[in-house]
């Protein structure tokens, strides 16, 4: 079999049985080998920054690889952005990028470019295959090395002439990847002192731990000792709502983020990174807790902290948890401005139990979040901090968990970047419902601008913060791509489209018209 | 000054007095200081591909750089795709890249990423500001690395705090770049032996020596020689019609190429690099000139071309040149189907001369671009082969040239990539055509599948070169961002919607409906 074909069933024999691609001529091979291992589902995007971003989200929500396939160096290239995002997720993901024959690589024909030089900034797995009798294996290597511990980005290039030559069998799976390692008793007995100092002491839960078991044991360690518990806002995904025990997420600009950390003496990492603020700012530190906070580690994003969690509570002393503590969803909100708290209220009410949330809300979010905490729901946030993950990630959420109602809460500035999201939800009829909130502007750099010193803006400046002149039609950017598109202007038509939507299957998109 | 205000002056002093901007947090003393230096123009951008390909085209028409302004790795991780694009074209670029400040870039942020890596592939050129006084001396150093020759992409990475502390005074521009070295006399002598071989002799002209008086030159050589001349297919600009000499234009596929330079003995280059191939394929060798044929080079890329010609048409005893043999502009179409053909003719019929044509029709462009012989005209074809290349070249030319009417000759599929650029378009009322050849279809794919050995297409694998299903609305992508667009179904249709946006000022699209 050719080695393009080889590597589609080794990637199958693994479990990776979904590719969202991007395909050109060198790739040909493997696009065709798709009638031959109809295990493997196909999924077409007009834009290489959409796969990565799909690969992501699909990862976020099963915590196992989707495939990706892009063309030579600029079609990585495309797809690097939400591969950052996909890299900071420590997400697993294999992605496949064609190349040049072999034969052809030292021509310097039109489309050659450093491949590797692309891929370095994300991957830290790259291997350019060497002949094509080595598909199977580097193949199977490339699925390994993107589970890790932790998930990354594995890249394997594949010149065209390995693709159409005979690649030999393919390799069979493993029947289990390594699991996480847990964290050894006496990190466990450490921490278990730490906590028990009560609310000087913290634990910060990235990764897994974020999930409805490390959330459980972590609320039951809270329950016995007082000690605080805090989400990293950019982990991959948060289980969220319906009683479950909520950590205190830590806000994004830097002076809340630092009084909610004040008083802390001790923080416990769980698969967290010690916290920092988004960006730097003249005359301010970077880093958040209190300068004489000790930094302790449960378990490493390598390890399994949601084992370490739950032999935490036992160290501690913790009783089974509690029954869920329910809170009530909001009442719909009145007929009236369109404002974030009425879309929040609307979305509160309305969503299902477990929906999955793709949040790239940027200025928007803090007064909309707050009001879900009724609903229990996967939040997926932005991990990177690189644009235009929303609508790619609740698309590569939707082909992971058919059965969920997905909503994209996006930003109109953010969601320009990979618009080409909705088309791809159209073809595949995916139940997801995008939310576009449209201000009109890059509000989140208007704040910005003050706090990096910059002063007042001027008009000239100004403009390049401003994304009307002419304002973008979202209705029409939906129906353009085969997406059934609502402009909503006042709370009460965005409670009526918010609630078509939760009770229709299939992909549309609600802009909402905020107040400027 | 802050170091961004340094920056931004030495850019203008140093003659690049547009930046394409998709600014972020980073970046904002630079976006500030645009009210403080009213000579730059700031043009925003949805997406940075859309800077990157604007910048290319800005340089292909005027020879000289824009600067982008990028955010971060991510950023600049989106414009890499229409770098590649410049990088082959030659194109002159000053890429600012803005970095987290240096005592913030330790703490792993959420948008941390290598930038030097993603520069790596499109830049030979790439600093990194080592303190905010240098601001100055290294935007001149940028600037002169851009110019080349050959021109490229210079990538300047700026650290928040070197933008937002004192970067001292701006550095004063030079009078005049050094310009490419003029072959000497040996190498002419040497090329007009070549040339005096006759039909068996050819040249192959790329880069500046495509525009009007190489191609004079070369005209008077082939007349008083008999050598063949022909056009890098992949150069930046081509000036063509109207009676312009025609060099013959190597065609896309290899077999047709070996044709066209089928008993070839010698091939002297001209700002050229040997003929290859596309794509390697199959048991197919990648040059395309006959294996006997010897190369010669008369001016390598980064010499002057141009003066090598006219030295070279003085040594063969070139006359003068003759007055211009024009051509008939064709017949408009009759109404009936809306053919290739009939788009040719009516391009060819109704295009005012000195336009500019920005060429991304993929399969479509064989059929079309000999219609337009008759017409003096401005020609930018795809160079490197990254996708998503038309739009914003056509945006960066009409930046360039608001005088000139600008037609982007567009394939569907390679539209999506980019098709933001419309919104700029609009926002800055440039005057440019856009026509989407909408086959609907990634066709160049189908053909290439079969030239790979890949066989016949199942229909699984015909499902990730089928752009239908749904089918694109190029008229809501139009109108979703301000520009007008009409939709065309027969030659009739189209023949009008040509003529008046012909007629008329400002951006329009023009979707055409293929036959499938």
């Amino acid at each position: 079999m050719t080695g393009a074909e080889c590597l589609l069933r080794t990637l199958v024999a693994h479990g990776v049985d979904l590719c969202l691609m991007n395909p050109g001529t060198s790739e040909m091979q493997f696009v065709s080998a798709l009638d031959r291992a109809p295990e493997m589902r196909g999924v077409l995007c007009l834009f290489e920054g959409v796969c990565s971003g799909a690969a992501d989200g699909y990862a976020r929500m099963l915590r196992r690889p989707a495939a990706t396939l892009a063309h030579l160096g600029p079609g990585l290239g495309n797809a690097l952005a939400n591969f950052h995002n996909a890299r900071k997720a420590r997400s697993p993901v294999v992605s496949i990028v064609g190349e040049h024959s072999t034969a052809h690589l030292p021509y310097n024909a039109p489309l050659t470019a450093d491949i590797t030089a692309f891929a370095r900034g994300v991957s830290c797995w790259i291997h350019t295959l060497a002949r094509a009798e080595e598909s199977g294996e580097m193949t199977a290597a490339a699925v390994r090395a993107a589970y890790g511990p932790p998930g990354q980005v594995a890249t394997l290039i594949v010149p065209a002439d390995f693709s159409w030559s005979d690649g030999g069998e393919p390799v069979e799976g493993v029947s289990a990847f390594p699991n996480a390692a847990v964290p050894d008793a006496r990190r466990v007995r450490q921490a278990a002192m730490i906590m028990n100092r009560g609310s000087r002491a913290g634990l910060l839960l990235s990764g897994g731990a974020l999930l409805e078991s490390g959330l459980v044991a972590a609320g039951r360690i809270a329950a016995a000792t007082g000690a605080r518990v805090f989400a990293d806002r950019f982990a991959a995904r948060l289980t969220r709502g319906g009683g479950l025990f909520a950590p205190e997420r830590i806000p994004y600009f830097p002076e809340p983020a630092e009084a909610a950390l004040a008083g802390l003496e001790d923080l416990v990492l769980v698969e967290a990174e010690q916290p920092v603020s988004f960006f730097g700012y003249p005359g301010r530190r970077s880093t958040l807790a209190p300068e004489a906070c000790r930094m302790h580690t449960l378990a490493t994003p390598a390890e399994d902290g949601t084992a370490a969690l739950a032999a935490l509570a036992e160290e501690c002393g913790a009783s089974p948890a509690a029954p869920h503590a329910t809170c009530d969803r909001p009442l719909l909100p009145g007929d009236g401005a369109l404002t974030l708290d009425a879309i929040g209220r609307a979305i509160g009410a309305l969503l299902p139990d477990g929906a999955i949330v793709s949040d790239e809300m940027v200025s928007s979010g803090e007064r909309v979040l707050p009001w879900l905490a009724a609903v229990r729901h996967h939040h997926l946030p932005v991990t990177g901090g690189a644009i235009g993950q929303g609508l790619p990630v609740a698309l590569g959420a939707a082909l992971a968990c058919p059965d969920r109602k997905v909503v994209a809460l996006e930003a109109d500035g953010s969601a320009m970047y990979t618009l080409q999201a909705l088309w791809t939800m159209a073809r595949e009829r995916l139940d997801v419902v995008t939310v576009i909130f449209a201000n009109r502007r890059y509000r989140i750099l208007e704040i910005e601008t003050r706090r990096t010193g910059a002063g007042e803006i001027g008009p000239r400046a100004a403009a390049m913060m401003d994304i009307g002149q002419p304002d973008l039609d979202w209705v029409k950017v939906a129906e353009a791509q085969g997406v059934a598109g609502e402009r909503t202007e006042t709370a009460g038509e965005f409670v009526d489209a918010f609630r078509r939507a939760m009770a229709e299957r299939g992909p549309r998109l609600i802009e909402a018209v905020l107040d400027r």
